[in-house]
C-alpha cells in the first residue's frame, strides 16, 4: 500500500495489521518501519508513525498513530503505545503495559510487565497537550512490574522504580523508589548483588555521575 | 445469523467475532447491538447481551454474555466486560481494564487504563450473585489508572479515584480518594486547575449538589 | 504437524495458533496438550510445552515454550504464561494476568484478574535462572485482583493475598495478607462469612493443619 514503507528483511505475521486507519485528523498518514522488523500475530500498527530498525513485537501489540520511535524497540504481548509518544533507542516494554498519549521514553529505558501510564490529571479532558501530560522516563530508567506513573511525572536517568509503586511526583536521577505513593529509599549506587557482593549497576554509575554533574 | 441484530450504519471489522457462544446456561441467546457500532479487529462479543447505539471498541475487546449496556459506550483495546454487568449511557472504559461479573457502572462514568475490578471476597466462590458482589460505580464517577476496586464497594457520584488506589470500602459522592487502602483526601469541589485557577469540575458541582441534597 | 500432539475431544478455534515457533534455543520442540482442551480465538501456544488434560483458555491467551502444566488449567482472556514455568493441577488464572518466566504455581492455586508477577530484581538481567527468580505460589494459595508479586517470594499454602497488594517478602501458609508492602493481617482460620457466620475456609483448615505440622 502507498503510505507504508517497511524496511528489508522484515518478518510480519500474516495476521498482523499494518497501516490501520485512525479516525483522528493527523498531519501525515505515512507509516515507516525500519529494517528487520519482526511483528507477531494480531499486532496492529496504525498509520502515521515513524519507527526505526529492529522493531520486535509480541502478539496483540498495539502501536497507535503519530508516534516517533527509535531503533531496537522490543514490545511484548498485549502492550499498547497510544498516540503522539516519543520513544528513543533500545527501549524494552514488557507484557501488558499501557503507554498513554504524550509520553516520552528516552534511550535504554525499561518498562516491566503491567506498567500503566496516565496522562490526565482531571479526567475526562480534551485529548490535547494543553490538558494531557504524559510522563517523561529519562535515559536508562527502569520501571518495575505493575507500576503506575501519574500524569506528568519525570523519572530521572537510571532510576529504578520498584514493583507495584505509584509514582505521583518526580524522581531524581539514580534513585531507587517504591511504595504508594512512591518515595526515594536509596540510590542505585547502594544496590549490592547478594551473591557477588558487587554493585549491581557498576557499569552504569560513571554515566550517571556525568549526568548528575551537568545538573 | 438469527439471534443477532445489529443496527444500521455499523462498521464491524471482518476479524471481529460477533455472537460467540457461551458454555454457560443463559435465558436468552439474543444479541442486539444498536446503530452506528464500530467494532475493531479481534474484538469478541458474546451472544445474549443488549447493547445500545454508538458502541465503539478498540482491538481485542471482550464483552461477555448477559450484559445490559446503554448508548455510547467506548471501550478501548484489550479491555474486558465479564458477564451479567449493567452499564449505563456515555460510559468510557480505557485500555487493559477488567470489569468483573455483576458490576454496575452508571451513566457518564470513566475508567482509566488498567482498572481491575474484583467481585469475590473469598475466592473461589460459585459464580452466582449470592457470593459474587461487583462494585457499583455511580453516575459520573472517575476511576484512575491501575486502580483496584474490591468486591461490592460503591464509588459515589462524581467521585475521583486517584491512580494506583486500592478501594476497599465505599467512597461518598463528590470525593477525591487515593492510596492503598484508598482514603478520602478532599472533595472534587476543592480541585483547582493550576493554569486557569478555576474549579476543575465547576460544571459538575450543581449536579452533585442536587444528589447530595437527596441523600 | 509433527511435534504437536493434541488429545482427543479437543476443541480448538480456527483462529488459535498452536505450535508457534520460538526464537530461543530449546531442548525439545515437542508440544503436547492432553484430552478435551478448549482453546479460544487468537490464543497462541508455543512449541516445547507439556500441558495436561482439560486445558481451557479464553481469547488471546499466550502460553510460551518450555512450560510444564498439569491437568485442568483454566486461563482466561489476555493472560500470559511466559516460558519455563511449572504449573500444577487445577490451577485457575483469571483475565489479564502475567506469569513471569521461572514461576512455580502449585495445585489448586488461584490468580485473580490483573495479577502481575515479576522475576528480575535488578532489571535488565540475562534470562537465566541464575538471575531471574520467579515466585513460588504454594498449593491452594489465592492471589487477589491486581496483586504484584516481586521476584522470588513464596506465597504459603492456602494463603489469601488481598486485592492490590504488593508482595515483597515471603508469606507464611494460611495467612491473609494485603497492603503495599503486603503484611500478614490475620490467618484464614479467622475469616468468617458474614451471612452464614461460618468459617469461610472450613473445608481447607484440616489440610492446612497437616501442612503446618510438617514444618
Amino acid at each position: 500500500m502507498k503510505n507504508i514503507v517497511i524496511g528489508k528483511k522484515s518478518e510480519i505475521d500474516k495476521r498482523a495489521i499494518i497501516g490501520q486507519k485512525t479516525g483522528r485528523k493527523i498531519k501525515s498518514r505515512k507509516l515507516s518501519i525500519g529494517r528487520k522488523a519482526k511483528i507477531r500475530s494480531n499486532s496492529v500498527i496504525y498509520e502515521g508513525s515513524k519507527i526505526g530498525n529492529n522493531l520486535e513485537t509480541g502478539h496483540n501489540v498495539l502501536i497507535r498513530e503519530e508516534n516517533v520511535i527509535g531503533n531496537n524497540l522490543c514490545i511484548w504481548t498485549n502492550s499498547i503505545i497510544d498516540y503522539r509518544c516519543k520513544i528513543g533507542n533500545n527501549v524494552k516494554i514488557q507484557n501488558n503495559c499501557y503507554v498513554a498519549q504524550f509520553t516520552t521514553i528516552e534511550d535504554d529505558a525499561f518498562l516491566g510487565p503491567g506498567v500503566v501510564i496516565a496522562n490526565d490529571r482531571y479526567p475526562v479532558s480534551p485529548s490535547t497537550p494543553k490538558y494531557l501530560k504524559g510522563p517523561v522516563i529519562k535515559k536508562g530508567a527502569k520501571i518495575g512490574a505493575n507500576v503506575t506513573l501519574l500524569p506528568g511525572v519525570t523519572i530521572g536517568e537510571y532510576s529504578l522504580i520498584g514493583g507495584g509503586a505509584v509514582v505521583v511526583s518526580d524522581i531524581p536521577p539514580g534513585s531507587v523508589a517504591f511504595g504508594n505513593p512512591a518515595a526515594v529509599k536509596k540510590t542505585i549506587d547502594q544496590l549490592i548483588n547478594p551473591y557477588s557482593k558487587k554493585k549491581v549497576y557498576a557499569k552504569i554509575l560513571p554515566k550517571l555521575k556525568k549526568i548528575l554533574k551537568k545538573k
